[in-house]
């Protein structure tokens, strides 16, 4: 496993709150920017910040894995090259003790699971075809899935 | 304001299993060890984990900033070239409608203040001139402050 934090992504309770503080106050551009989904703004080599509306979140997420006790409304990410190594990096994580959501083919085209660090911080470990995606790995496959 | 994320701190509740779970666990590299404080380790370029002790993390950033209801354990870092371009970000975080709290000289050598986005997460902005604190800015100014 690479080091490497992809997205930081923060369910907000206001997405536009949000994208007026960081766009309109901080003068952060977006790359990507749905409204009423997702604001997301480069934030360093091969990083994104996310801000996501939290409805839309949890509907990628999974309600229990973004709010209720001791369920933090944010994520990092660890983007990788293949859908074989996201399988990979989850079985690393439930090897070193981490619960592990396997990974699943999404709407969008990726394939994404999740695990949790020893105080509950979520990584996602994707795959990501997209655009933005492709930018935050260092080499990716863009062969088509079969 | 450049667009930069260049720490992401956890305030973790248990160092030791932190550092085994990211260490020994997914076999990450240390850039910085300290026990009982804090361990530091690349997520890119010019990005870094840093996992503290929940205690030495509040010492630094005050308890009132850490924990709490709607406090979450954990901290994005925007790291600047100059003690000047901290209390410039401070201000434009402010005129954004952020909490801000004002910067200030740390026992470590460093200058720095936060502030808090629309949903509570909050920003250290620090100007660092230790070796770590210096890999992650673009250009950093290393003359001596006076």
């Amino acid at each position: 496993m690479d080091q490497r934090i992809s997205f930081v992504s923060i369910a907000t309770a206001d997405l536009a709150a949000s994208r007026r503080f960081y766009v309109e106050g901080l003068g952060w551009e977006p790359a990507l920017d749905v409204p009423g989904e997702v604001v997301m703004l480069g934030a360093g080599e091969r990083l994104v910040l996310s801000l996501w509306d939290r409805a839309a979140f949890e509907a990628e997420v999974g309600e229990s894995t973004v709010s209720g006790p001791g369920v933090l409304p944010f994520s990092l990410a660890h983007n990788v090259e293949t859908p074989a190594l996201v399988d990979e990096v989850l079985g690393l994580a439930a090897s070193a003790g981490a619960q592990v959501r396997l990974a699943a083919d999404r709407a969008w085209g990726g394939y994404t699971g999740y695990f949790a660090d020893p105080d509950g911080v979520r990584w996602e470990v994707a795959w990501n075809p997209g655009p933005i995606g492709l930018q935050v790995v260092p080499g990716t496959d863009t062969t088509p899935r079969v």
